[in-house]
């Protein structure tokens, strides 16, 4: 879903957007196969969009990647922090999400319908607490970069709930508290499901560990959904639309047009984030 | 995230999967460029998931994979069934959903978190009513004969409430009547945006019919999210994980294993529908 | 309930109500005997009620009430739309309510207990959205010329989402977003509704369907009194009592006292509309 | 409404129903004129829905009827307690309500709108808790026996939180206890109103007194509305429809149909209650 | 829980704090026994919190107390009411909570987890609507007299729906007037319990009343909680902290720091009320 | 309230309870005029409740108590953890509780108002998740051996997710996993406020922290209450009230009475855990 957070209303005239996936299995065969086709697209900017990046397959990308020469940022979860210098010393940028769990990958419990439900949940929650937000930016202030021809300062971020607190665009700060907490939560689902994945080998552990991540993710999201509802209450939402060209729009009253969002566009050209 | 309904736990051995996608646009250019990527992976199956297949980006689609004479299925939304008889006609199967909304593009509204937003409720209802769950097991009755060389029946379904009335796991009558409002109101919501998306010139108009089409997303998400609630009490909540080796499992009772299910799996190899 | 709407705290003095009904059933027999108890009451006024006017019990009423030359209104839900133009060369005006939505009438579903929640239910979306308002405005409009013996301007309106749209007292656009949803759901439960009662045979199919309809219908309610208690969370509801003499008075902050809305009473008089 | 109750389907055959009304207001004046047009219809039985009917207006009422000698029903609320003596007297039966509030009659705080949602959560309690379905069955009971000539026993019911308690048709006893605490929250609601319409002078006091009740209106709607829901979980829900002929069904599994309540129809022949 | 609400932050430099119980019991030798050790800490001033003051323990506290001279408030529920003259006569200050109810104290419905819950409920309900604020107000005021060596004015309080409309610190009426709604539920508990615990000798009555009783003290607390809500979606929650020298401070906007509440600080030094 | 477990209808004839605090505060000094009362009452079992035993105040608690050779309990929080070899040394019995956390301790946001709904909020988690079952078993175990006259096996017990998930009353398996998810969220409401309170120092960053955390403390208690409505919907809610004599007592079927739970007495008989 993420390359539709960049065009959001499939109007933009600046930048083309190419995919190539391995589905959810991702070994050195799979990436050695899908990787090239990506490659002849030719593209200004390679984003890279893996769970663990430590691990052969996604390893063997960013070497891959790193062969080419195109700019690009690694957008992946908890456990990246482990690898941050390792992805510094490749030039590559990095977006790490550290709310973004894993999911509860055991065969009693898990099935196509609850993967879908879970990740409805968790997009919720990286949604409403802004983190969607940051990548959608980030990648426009790049593509920003590459169409003005300005040097590209890539992309070094850790998205913990420090950053939320200090970057969303919550007015209400009892928003902005429950939007941290549902983070919060999420965070707590990636360890429960990582330990019923990883080191529990009874299932009479493992499974009720599984349901119970689920259900935070559940509620992380309807918190999240609540955080969002207070703004809507005060009809302070902040919205920021694309605009066909790429620029950066804003707009708070609902009933208000969006405008050219000056402040972050200007930051933009000085390669700051947004 | 359809590729994830097929290998939710990315533990398959038995199939291979491989996107290309063209981000949110999808022009006759966008098409021609990114497809033939696709089809160097040399594929047994295509599955082309498209919005409206009749515009011309798409419909380019289908034009070049019926060159290509590989098995393939169009999945899309409820603008797809005016063109039913032209996708048989191109031998290709098709599963339309009625029920996945257009979301409400107006740039006034729509920026990438309440896209995002908006598409969490629709995965979610999906979800729930049990569409994702004949999408996975229909591929996954293509791939099983593909596996055993049997002749191929591509699906030709038309997913309305009737279909989900009598396909649906849910074993309480209530929750069942609780999924079928929830994927009415998708129904709706795809009207709503229609109107407000195509018809309205008037922002005065289209914003509110915009905000309001979206507050019955979210609305639907809740009740889908009832109805599995009803199944969690009295633990009849039915998952059908995969096996390793791609056979279809089925489990109700959470702490107890899944099982093959013999009964899906027997009719997949009659090339019946699961 | 409707006579209630016309004197809310049963004190005004300029207005006397009398009502006369035939019950659930409106066979042309029943119109026979009972209409003329009404006349007999020698009104200045007759509002009609009743679901599908087309029907000949209610046709009947129509005919009758032509004969009498009695200034009148017909209430009436969705089916009525079909006869509007026959409405109209009668000289009667109308109120036609699109989210007025047929009960799910199957007798596996329902029962005197099921009817009265449902009918809650719609009371809620209809009161809350404003369509009430309508109602009770548009005669206390023509009660006033009545009393002022001003030449009467006979309604002739459709409520669709759009008149809510245009028409309701909310403050947040939000709020007015999902009261527009709410009434969005009852045009959708009147839909399905029709299809269980007389299009489908089968009871495997009706049940559900009228189990699904009642469900959109609680939910329709749930959400209006989302979108009211949004107008409490900024203490911005606005109230419109009659005063004793029936002149329409109006508040918003909830401990201040209501004044006379000037600009309403000033449109009555001019014969406009609310 | 109450009429509907006797006929949520519009197809019985056995029973012909009139009603006349005069609004929210009851004098004695109005009642001499609208009572008459009624007892023309030359009625079997006379139901006479009224709050309050010690008040001169439905005294009145009262006494009319009784020159007639037709059997009648008074249904009243909590205040007609303290005159049954002089009810049974007349030779009356009556059913009081004791959880059917007096509204929050203040004009700082009633509009139309506002009574229409207190009316709709108040029929939400009335109609789960089961007393609209002793109202329907006591009047179903008579009319039985009018119609087999049987001799008529009238109802002397005073309709507490006891007679809920031992005459539900619940079958979870938590569902029960959620039913019977929605029906003292309307008791609570009765005695606020009361204070806040009769006995507070200063609007600083009665305006919060009447919200303070609405409030408690509208949650004690919820908590009934949750109760129903505990039973729809378990498919448990009973449902009492009305046969053309109007004999008695029952029902509990959704997808099953009613049959004849034998045990129910016996009592009425026998006289006794339902 | 009484003791915290003095030194929430555990950092007063201005008051020592100590408590004896008796645990649930409180016969007249528990009482005999326990309370000199509570005197041989030299208060100098003493808080009696018990139910019902009147039955021969507490009542023996009373006396106890009387002989020693100092001074001291009961704060005590509704059965306390009665016998206000005779505390005013032991010259004892009171503070009688007519919302905080008995529990459902019958074995087949009542274990400690129950009795927690409740009590977690009643807590939250007493927190919202302010009357614990006025339990610390009051004896803060006199710690403050104490400090100061003014004359001591023990307070004579009957927290009853009157006190919380005149003195909370709910910006919103709406959530004034659920947090009043949410009393009145708390005093119906007490009312159905009493009832329940003396008065019903079958278990099938009381047991569904005590349960009836817990639901509404549920309900209660959600009705609360929904109260602060509202204060904090238009960030207008009103916090009065303790300083480290037991100075009122007040707050409102959550990102702003307190400061004194000078108003309530004069007013307790002129020995008046909070 | 924890003296409240032992003995919630207020009737055991087989224990006397004594509770002497030392309000929020701690130190040295107050434990060392306290305590000394406590002793004087001569108790067979002492039980310590304190938050991180390890500091100065409650260490002195701990040694004194030791010099006294009674039998003794340390109850305490998540930091005790570290000092379990010490207690053990000490020949206390404990129980530590990892999902009890530490309030939001800063100024600017903690008043006694959101003391206590931040307790009552952990009060019903603990209560629901079952950790006040093991508290009371513990005791009531404890109290069986004294009056036995059977030697005293002290409880060493770390309360986390997992002896929940292995000692919980739960039936229903989903019920259970919202529990522990209830019980999870706790957790993080510990490590969040641990940082807020002790490691920032900037008010921008711990006042929205403390916010979050107790915004995660409100939707634990919601999760937990969810869980147990879920034993409540199918009538299996397990309730274990004290006999007079102490005798532990056991029923779920709501109107079913309570009998003797064998099971658990034998267990505590041969000095084993319940």
């Amino acid at each position: 879903m993420f390359e539709l957070l960049l065009d959001e209303l499939a109007q933009r005239e600046d930048i083309t957007v190419r995919t190539v996936t391995t589905g959810s299995k991702m070994t050195v065969e799979d990436v050695e196969e899908a990787l090239p086709k990506l490659l002849e697209f030719d593209p200004d900017l390679i984003v890279f969009v893996s769970p663990n990046p430590a691990i052969p397959g996604p390893a063997k990308v960013r070497r891959m990647i790193l062969g080419t020469g195109v700019p690009s940022v690694v957008i992946s979860d908890g456990p990246a922090k482990r690898i941050v210098g390792e992805i510094e010393k490749q030039k590559m940028g990095y977006i790490i999400i550290m709310g973004d769990p894993l999911i509860g990958a055991r065969r009693e419990f898990l099935d196509p319908i609850e993967m879908a439900i879970f990740n409805s949940n968790i997009i919720k929650v990286l949604a409403v607490t802004g983190v969607l937000r940051t990548l959608h930016q980030e990648i426009d202030r790049l593509t920003t970069a590459l169409r003005k021809d300005l040097p590209l300062t890539l992309p070094r971020l850790l998205i913990d709930t420090d950053y939320i607190l200090a970057n969303s665009d919550f007015q209400n700060p009892y928003a902005k508290a429950k939007a941290m907490a549902a983070y919060e939560l999420t965070k707590r689902v990636a360890e429960i499901d990582t330990r019923a994945c990883f080191k529990e080998r009874d299932s009479e552990k493992y499974v009720p560990l599984t349901a119970c991540a689920h259900e935070i993710a559940q509620v992380a999201a309807r918190l999240a959904e609540e955080a969002r509802e207070i703004e809507k209450y005060s009809d302070t939402l902040v919205r920021k639309p694309h605009s066909k060209r790429g620029k950066p729009l804003i707009k708070i009253e609902l009933m208000l047009p969006p405008t050219v969002d000056e402040e972050t566009y200007r930051t933009w050209l000085e390669t700051g984030r947004p």
